[in-house]
């Protein structure tokens, strides 16, 4: 799988790529990842790719012209596949998991950043497939967007996390929060790990992390919940601690 | 206003903020930004931080011990007010503007971000003060999220935001998505700047745009809009619009 990103900070995106798990993949090359500086597009002397916008208004908008020529080099020269140019956008659909296994099944994926108030809307019109929002915040540009979302996808694609990585997130049907966990020392400043992790006991030790998981859940996040997807493990344990409570 | 970062990768941190926005702000003294390397605060000679979790599974568990350090040195070292401690979480509080604004109230924060499969719960217990997520999406680690919100939250900051671009985002009443922008050239591929725009009228520009921001967030995202909280020019609008469709 390999990500195009066009930008105008491309080493911010080379920097967050050489870190952590999408800079293994990279390197084992299950990733590939270019960043593209759409600046090296400008028609004009000054390698200016903004300009006033029509109607006024203040700050400046990102040109059409160095976009589409942007996006049209890659294409010649990047691109094999019909691949989805995705808006980084507040106005976007939101981001979530299903959405980052979605895009796990593309094999290229070109991620379009903006910056200043934003890109003539008639280039978005022409090259744009799909836009996407992280979250309801404001930020400077889509740099740590693409940055979420292809750390997000990275996650998914075969091989890229190892095997007791992967392991991990599918032990439970996913729409639980993390229990809590706990490592040596067994007592850290007066506070126990509980007993029936030292036990041994692995029935009882999966059985307490799945009601600590739903607990949590229910406190914090019950809009996650879905009765209907549970397993009948878990449906079990949930009608349980239901009535406990 | 500062932020202190808890991190295994202190150099993904500090390279994000030699950019954009937040790198300004740092670089004008407008931001505060340290980066702390929990490996520092290893308790043994192997450098690590991490160690298997009680009660089995996958993955590793961040050992409370060297965070509990950190966050001790922190305090006695860099913080001069009661810093709230935010822990990066999937299952902390979903990450808005709402709270961008609540935290720029502080002059201190203090960012932990987790790795592994998690970080001990009695360190959690111990040092934690608040918990957020940015969304529901499973991210490799605390990083990004931190970014995330440094980069929303200095936005906030009085003076790190030129007037011309603070200006732009308060000319209407916030709930809407932006509307389409246009720069030069005045026909591309095609597509000509939309009438209005070239004008100079500038009640009708304001008008058309607030109109298409409209628009958009009606087919878009109708759950940000609250008729309640709108403007007396906004609910007129509106008004019109939805008596239209």
């Amino acid at each position: 799988m390999k990500f195009v990103v066009m930008t105008l900070f491309p080493d911010m995106i080379r920097q967050a790529a050489s870190h952590s798990v999408l800079g293994r993949a990279v390197e084992k090359g299950l990733i590939g990842l270019e960043a593209v500086d759409i600046r090296d597009y400008s028609t004009n002397n000054y390698h200016s790719v903004d300009d006033y916008p029509f109607g006024g208004g203040a700050g400046m908008v990102m040109q059409a012209e160095p976009v589409y020529a942007c996006y049209a080099d890659i294409k010649e020269k990047i691109l094999t596949t019909e691949a989805p140019v995705i808006l980084m956008s507040p106005g976007g659909r939101r981001f979530d998991q299903k959405i980052a296994w979605e895009l796990s099944g593309h094999e290229e994926i070109v991620l379009l950043c903006g910056h200043y108030e934003g890109i003539d809307q008639r280039v978005i019109d022409e090259i744009v497939t799909d836009e996407i929002s992280i979250g309801d915040y404001v930020l400077t540009g889509g740099e740590l967007p693409a940055m979420v979302i292809m750390d997000t996808v990275s996650r998914l694609v075969e091989g890229v996390l190892g095997n007791s990585e992967s392991a991990q997130e599918e032990s439970f049907s996913g729409m639980w929060l993390e229990y809590p966990q706990y490592s040596r020392p067994r007592v850290f400043r007066d506070r126990e790990v509980p007993e029936v992790l030292t036990g041994g006991n692995h029935a009882a030790i999966r059985k307490w992390r799945l009601q600590k998981a739903m607990e949590k859940t229910l406190e914090r996040r019950p809009d996650l919940i879905d009765e209907g997807a549970m397993t009948k493990e878990e449906a079990g344990i949930f009608k349980e601690l239901k009535n406990r409570l």
